[in-house]
């Protein structure tokens, strides 16, 4: 809609601009660790992610509430990525205890073990294709506008 | 793996916390985008992405390939998206002329006119929630920060 009355009152060409830019550079770094994950490891990036939130955890488990809120899934969505993951043993469910609402995902030695062998590739990922190519100024500099961001 | 050997040898703390904010910020957006545009004009952000792109093009329509890559889709992933905006009429397929490989898809007219409802709520979002947060030195900063991670 880069020509319509809408943009011309909500956004000047010059910050669409900068908008595009940074949805461009989101989806082509999660494409390019996704790979990556993917042709190594044969691990999604958001199995990855949900086995580094346990694994920074309590007792390396979360509420299934808690830990969708952190990746950023909904419920549902959430719910079959962690059923796979169970099959596949990476992860164990457990009842809540006292009250008995929801279940916890616990990460079990072997969802420990394939985070640790896919950690290095991410890792590497992280550095070559985003915060290794700033020198400290800009990362202070990027952090605080990104800083802006926040709600 | 804050603390492990893998991210001592890739990345600083520091690198790692502007990488978390990078992906929270992007994140926080993109959700606050998708709720504005479900609640006001039920319609999810990957078909405003769609509607957008197909504006854009010659004759409003793109080859299935070329759009999968302009909304960063997989193929299947796109052909279910554009199987269910043909069902309301958003969008029609064409077959590729000459070769016969392909298809189109073309934006409709009640395409055009939902995308044109839900574009004021769109840019208002990337405004509030992004680039209007900055003062034209720090959007151009911003601009050349993002610009060094293209690949």
């Amino acid at each position: 809609m880069t020509a319509s009355k809408d943009t011309d009152q909500w956004v000047t060409p010059e910050q669409l601009e900068v908008w595009r830019l940074f949805i461009r550079a989101q989806s082509r770094v999660m494409r390019r660790l996704e790979a990556d994950l993917q042709t190594k490891h044969d691990l999604p990036l958001a199995w990855y992610d949900v086995l580094v939130r346990l694994l920074e955890a309590d007792d390396r488990r979360l509420r299934m509430s808690e830990l969708a809120e952190r990746v950023m899934l909904s419920p549902s969505g959430l719910t079959r990525l962690v059923d796979r993951m169970v099959e596949e043993g990476l992860l164990e469910r457990a009842q809540a205890e006292r009250d008995g609402r929801g279940f916890y995902a616990v990460l079990t030695d072997a969802g420990y073990e394939r985070l640790r062998e896919a950690s290095g590739t991410h890792l590497r990922g992280v550095h070559d294709y985003v915060v290794g190519r700033f020198d400290d100024h800009e990362l202070s500099t990027l952090a605080e506008l990104l800083r802006r961001i926040e709600p």
